[in-house]
């Protein structure tokens, strides 16, 4: 019986521009950020698997001029609770529900990155009536991150590989913390694209605060077993812009080096379209998998251009919630 | 790709003593009833796995005295939307907690039956603050309902010969539905616990509102995969009362007939006190599995006696959402 970890047990955390927050949603404390002001519209930020809030902290002074913005770490990353045995979506994208209901109070337009650019599409499809404004998944890997998608390649033709040496050299809880033991197996890999990771010689500052347990279950594919990819994105509710950045076969093995390809990305698009909902495309095969982290501006931009096409408030009950700050209009 | 399955899609009900009502949650549209008034206390009834909220219609009559009452469909249950795919512990209980924000919006006692009765703990456990007074377990099979448990015997040696049946001659959403079929293969099966199972020649009322992916998911594991009850009951927070009606082992097979063994029950509780947590325990070795439907009265007494040893109300964020009509005291 493995109990949740509070971050205070794990000391592995540095200072940041922007001061941290915490609220409490049952099972969780959730932490996050904020910048800007709330007579702005309101934004929450999702991270990659192995970031942390802060993977934003460049963009977010661009985006304060424009946003109320909320970044958070999601359950198992940063100074965020971490769940061993209770990692899913439906449990990532439930505490975004209450963090909506209890924080922000507000309907919220929601970016994330890779698997925050994934639940950015589940909270579309399944948040409280009216908390979603619309989603962006930036290069999120609809289809390539589930183990059995109905479209395209799976996990272990993507990340697969690197998720193992995780759960092998890391472990749950980074319960191994094996970190030389995993360098030297990147550094041997028979997949290409693992040998090309950059491992330096101790962990970085975003893999001491991942709970590796995330690459456990995507490996497995038991976090998407009750929100298949397909399923879901037939069920948004809300505008969705998708952005697919740099990614290629990687020949030498049969794998696929990037988030999703370009037969996934129009699958996704197809679905979302016949689900009567608009969405978005924008292909950037010069842009890392981060955008955001990697180049801010270009980033602020493509999310501040397309917000100013979403209708200005969503209606219903869950945008009710708390004291709705902004009028419905 | 599977879509949701609306109420109206499902032609099959009958009228009841209470009126019913609809309220959107975002995913699912969830069926209830109410009864009582607002000035009582607040109560939320979870049905059985194969029930809908009018297996409590008679108790509803007598609990009207002394609560504000209201009788929930899970999602596969009774009018409550079908959602293929999509049945797990974590997203029927997230349900509820939308529910107790948008519908009853004050602290709650929660009561459920058989699966309900896990529901309530897991309300106890990953509920918002605030909003769980307390949980009545009603015969509910902690363990006894997992494929691979932490304590006792497994689904397998329960309820999973007779879900078996469900999920082959069933088929999920009734896509087999050979009615014919599963009472022929229950008369003769090998396992004396379904060959005593009462099937008349039409399926009963209760079962024609009931989506069979409910039984075929917790055979096959996969409906408490994230929610593991050993974990979840670690993390109860409001006091909890179990019952344990009457069960024996089925020394023919090496099965189980019942909700859970002694031993589970005992393993619950030393969980539940190790939390620090009150656990009230109540043997009913002469009652029916369901005996809020078999025996309204005395159901009603047990549970409205052991009401009055709780903590007024809670105190949390949770509570405070929506308008609180009762004063935090």
């Amino acid at each position: 019986m493995s109990a949740p970890v509070t971050p205070s047990a794990r000391n592995v955390f540095v200072p940041h521009a922007f001061p941290e927050k915490q609220v409490d949603l049952g099972e969780v404390v959730l932490n996050y950020a904020e910048a800007g002001t709330p007579d702005k519209p309101a934004l929450l930020l999702l991270p990659e698997q192995t970031g942390s809030w802060w993977s934003y902290e460049s963009a977010m002074e661009l985006l304060a001029q424009h946003f109320h913005v909320f970044a958070v770490d999601l359950r198992g990353q940063g100074r965020s609770t971490w769940t061993p045995r209770r990692y899913s979506l439906d449990n990532f994208g439930n505490d975004l529900v209450r963090f909506i209901a209890l924080a922000i109070r507000r309907p919220v337009v929601v970016a994330g990155c890779s698997s925050g650019g994934v639940l950015a599409a589940w909270l579309s499809a399944y948040a409280m009536p009216g908390q979603i404004r619309g989603a962006f998944c930036e290069d999120a890997p609809f289809f390539s991150s589930e183990a059995a998608p109905a479209h395209g390649h799976g996990i272990s033709q993507g990340a697969g590989p690197a998720f193992e040496l995780y759960r092998d050299y890391l472990g749950d809880q980074w319960s191994v913390g094996d970190w030389a033991g995993i360098v030297e197996a990147a550094r041997v890999s028979p997949v290409a694209a693992v040998r090309k990771f950059e491992f330096p010689e101790q962990p970085p500052q975003n893999l001491k605060e991942y709970d590796p347990e995330w690459a456990r279950v995507f490996l497995e594919g038991t976090v998407g077993l009750h929100s298949p990819h397909d399923l879901m994105l037939s069920q948004v509710k809300t505008p969705v812009l998708i952005t697919n950045h740099e990614h290629e076969p990687d020949r030498e093995t049969g794998g696929f080096v990037g988030a999703l390809s370009d037969l996934q990305a129009e699958q996704a698009r197809a679905i979302i379209r016949a689900a009567g909902v608009a969405v978005d495309y924008q292909a950037f095969p010069d842009a890392a998998h981060a955008m955001h982290a990697s180049e801010p501006h270009r980033y602020a931009a493509v999310l501040t251009a397309w917000v100013q096409t979403l209708p200005s408030v969503a209606n219903g009950p869950g945008a009710e919630i708390g004291d709705s700050r902004t009028p419905h209009n």
